[in-house]
């Protein structure tokens, strides 16, 4: 098994400057014992999209995040994240991801970065 | 493969009413591109303690997390999450969760939720 | 002196289901030390923007908020506070207020509330 | 009428390196619509504990903030704001202040700081 990427089944469906889109299918080793996908299957898609978004303006480290949960998620379900970055600063910047199933927003997570290699 | 707290690996030491106290070790399959525990492998840790602790007192869905990052942690560390209840309301309640390393905070974790079947 | 909101001067450019519009002035009594409008006073006008908002859909309480700082303000600029709905559910609702001062963004705020009313 | 911090009344009981204690008195003036203290209010109490603590380590700016609301509080209560460091890095520092009523925690803010002068 490879890395926590892989281990949440995520794919890349776009990336750019300062932006990410990924997607990825809940399956049964991403869910809670209520048979929910699991708060941190949904975190963990979005904070990769967070990720690829931040570090596509240089090396950056996460500082915080916020993360609201709004819709439950179910097995099978396939939902997306798509960062987009709300400030870019010379030593901090902020991305805020939603994360979607069809037309509903699922989650929305907030998270700064610290830019190490901030110009 | 089983639920998503074994795809993290977590190891219950102890829990009871409102609190509960995790553990896991970093394998290759947690690690990210830059060869640190994924931000989404720490969260997926405490948020497992924040479940069992606010589930504990009834159902209870999450509703909103906050998550700082204080230190890397890497490949074979040994992690802890303690999660210890902060307020218990009818209907909301807000949990705090520790993630260390030895005797070092690595990430802090805040969770606020509702209570399905508050009293 | 009246309520809070008059003593951040704060004036309702529009307001309607689910959101709002405000706008203050950064006046002496709203600066910090260093002459830069104080955190406390950005946040209380997204606040009320937020209150505004939630109010629309019945009776809410706060429970949460999370506050961004992106740019510093100073005494004499004008800043405008506006609020949208995000998400609303039968029991919790989640709103977004961006803090503007003209088309700079100077801070994010998200806050959920707990609705005591919701139908 | 003097600073924002004389606007909301608050009187330092004690600071150091770190830390912070502070008081005030719920005014009129403090109120919302509905009789109770404004969350700008308590906001704007913690976030002088947080600005008072975090400055006392050389110069900081604050980038993001979490609150939470956890009891309403009324005219005339007597609110103490105490700030604690829980991380003190390079770059980033972070603070938890809780805000108490007696021995009521009323709500809880933690802070994260960059820092201008880190060394």
């Amino acid at each position: 098994m490879g890395l926590f990427r892989e281990t949440l089944g995520v794919e890349v469906l776009s990336a750019g400057e300062g932006r990410a889109h990924l997607r990825a299918a809940v399956r049964p080793e991403h869910l809670n014992l209520h048979g929910n996908a699991h708060g941190g299957f949904l975190y963990g898609l979005a904070d990769e999209a967070f990720a690829l978004a931040s570090n596509s303006r240089g090396a950056a480290v996460a500082l915080s995040v916020h993360m609201q949960y709004l819709r439950p998620v179910f097995e099978g379900d396939v939902v997306e994240a798509e960062a987009v970055e709300e400030h870019l600063g010379r030593r901090v910047a902020s991305y805020r991801v939603e994360v979607r199933r069809g037309g509903d927003v699922v989650a929305l997570f907030t998270g700064t970065v610290y830019r190490t290699e901030g110009t």
